[in-house]
This record gives C-alpha cells, structure tokens and sequence, in this order.
C-alpha cells in the first residue's frame, strides 16, 4: 500500500500487527477513529497503555487483577481447597459466568505447546505444585480445551500432582444443552456416551 | 462480562468501539497484547495518538496528508487539469496504485447519505467547485462506488460544475478483467454491454 503520510502508514502498521486484523482492516479502523471526536482515539491509547503498564498478576491463581489478590481469592467466601486449572483469564470470565463455580482457578498463562515453543517451564505450573504441595488442595480441576496440546498438559499436570494424592477431576465433554444429537461430532458424541450419568443426577439442576 | 480488572475492563471497552470488533473479539485482542512485549502496546498506543492529534489534510485535495500540500498535489508531474472525484484516502491508495492515472484527486470525506444526516454542506464539495471556478481544471472524473449514495452525489456535483462548462466523467463499469460472464451480477453485465468501446481501444492496455 502507498500511504500519503507516515503518520498513518505507521499507525496501520501497528494495528495490523494484532492477531485477525490485516492491513486493510487496520486502514478501515484507523480511518473511522480520524472520523470520530479526537479524545476516542486518545482513550483508547490512554487504556492500552494504562493496562500494560498497570496490569497485576495475582500472586495466588495468575488470574489478570488490578490488586495483588484477585477479587476470587480474596473472597472468603470461595473454596480455597478446589482449584479449577484454566488457560486463560478468558475460561476464568465464562466460568464465573455460570455462577457454578465457587472454588479458587490457576491460570497456566497458556497450553504445552512444542510447536509453539511453549514448555511447562513457560506456564504456572511449579507454582500450582508449590500451592499443592503446601496443603489445603483436595481437588483440582483440569478445564483445559479438549485439544491435542490441552490434553498433555492435562496429563503432565496431572503427573506432577500425582505423588500429593489428592482428587483430579476433569469438566464433563458432551452434547451442548439444547444441540440435536445428530449435529454434534462423532467423538463429543462417543464421550458423551462413554462418560454418561446416573440420570438421578441430570434432574439436579 | 465479568471482568477481574478494571484496566482490562475499560481496554476492552475501548477496543470494542471500533467498527465490527465486538466485546470478544477487543478481549482477544487485548490479552494478546498483555502477552507481547511491552513495547508492542506502547507503539501502537503512540502510534494512534501521533495519528490522531498531527494529521493534516492536504489544503488542495483534502488527502490524508503529512504536509500542507500532499505529494501528489506538490508534484509537478501530475496534470492538475484533471480531477478524480473520490470518496476517501483508500480509493486515492486503490487509484494510485493502479499506476494509470496522473492527474489530481478531490477527496470528498464521504457520500451524500440523508439516513446518515451527511448532507453536501458535510462534503468538500465548495472546495470543489471554487477550484474549478478559479479556472485551470479541464475535466472532472467521477470515481465514488456506485450504490446509491454514490449516484445522488455524483449528480448533486454534475449540477453543481454544470455551469462552468467542464467535460466531466465516470469510471467505466463493467466486468472485472479475467471473470467469468455467467457470474457478473445483471446490472453489470448490462452496464458493460450498454457502454462497451471500440474494440481497438481494448487492445491498449
Ligand atoms: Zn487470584
Ligand atoms: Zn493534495
């Protein structure tokens, strides 16, 4: 692309380098913001910056947090001794979503991923062994996608916590509530056989 | 959404006011940055601020524009007796890029659109006819997309420059080179038929 002028060719470039937005979406975004009112474009920079710079990490679970303990952890309320290991802070929203969950999360910060240059050492995991390991964990929860990669390290994971005994469990795979069984693939529909409940238990909820 | 941080809750917020970027999409994007280096974030952030408060619009063209004059405007080598009528920046890029053209642009900043509330008063559309008015343009070529809006302000123009005198002109439809017939949509292929040229003249270029 030919820009007349360095300012918006360098902002395009740097819009473009975010995962999906190609050149000329990022010309397509850039454009609209020059059409808006100037403090929309100087609030959204002010809210990036401000969350990279400002941005905690709580020392408990990982989980994204504007002070040193998450609002989950610091909540008496919640059960410390279930820990529920997701991905992301992404799983940690969806889950909080359900209103089903009252235990604490570990967010790995990401998934084994050789191809990706993504090994344990790069994820939370010494320190969710260390949290383990100092007692008060019963259960963990494995909440990883039911990917290759999120399958071993489900299984390293699992392996690491092996020697504590405690409780691993991992959320149920099945048809989605409401789905036509003959929509749903062949292995959601396999495990959702294979792995299904005394029906006593479906009426729970 | 149930955000844990505010910072993140208020980034996302802005993010998501862009045009077709939607709550998940700006929180994919947004935690994809707090994995980047730091400095990813603060170039962009810089970038759009740079963007947003230094942008000039050439004084002749109204083009995005670094300098009181844009380049195509300050360049001696280009025929300032023709105009190409355009909508925006991009069809300067998309036009320009084509190599085929040597003359001058008018960037209008829009279509005339009443359901928009944009009205020609919204245009550059003065700045058009003064120019000519002031006498040395020869020709004016239409080139805004031909949808509605763009047919309403392209006549509203022709009216406008009617009274100078000026040859004025649109960019040929028809079917794009190398696609089939059979799935040109009717009105181009009746277009292309109704204004089809001599078949030397194909043989040009
Ligand atoms: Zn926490
Ligand atoms: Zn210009």
């Amino acid at each position: 692309m030919d820009f007349s002028s360095k300012l918006l060719e360098q902002a395009v470039y740097e819009m473009s380098q975010l995962p999906g937005i190609g050149k000329r979406t990022a010309l397509r975004l850039v454009l609209h913001l020059l059409r808006q009112n100037e403090n929309q474009t100087l609030q959204l920079a002010e809210a990036l910056t401000n969350l990279r710079t400002g941005i905690k990490f709580c020392k408990n679970c990982h989980n994204i947090s504007d002070t040193e303990l998450c609002e989950i952890c610091a909540n008496p309320n919640r059960e410390a001794s279930i820990v529920c290991v997701v991905e992301d802070v992404r799983d940690v929203m969806a889950i909080e979503n359900t209103s089903q969950y009252r235990g604490h999360y570990h967010v790995l910060g990401g998934k084994i991923s050789p191809l990706d240059g993504v090994g344990p050492q790069d994820l939370t995991i010494q320190s969710l062994k260390e949290k383990v390991k100092s007692g008060g964990v019963e259960e963990v929860i494995f909440a990883l996608s039911s990917t290759m990669e999120g399958d071993t390290t489900n299984f390293y994971i699992y392996r690491q916590l092996e020697e504590f005994g405690i409780k691993t469990s991992t959320i149920a795979r099945g048809i989605a509530v409401g789905d036509e069984l003959e929509y749903a693939d062949e292995v959601t529909l396999g495990r959702s056989i294979l792995h299904r409940i005394p029906f006593e238990n479906s009426l729970k909820n």
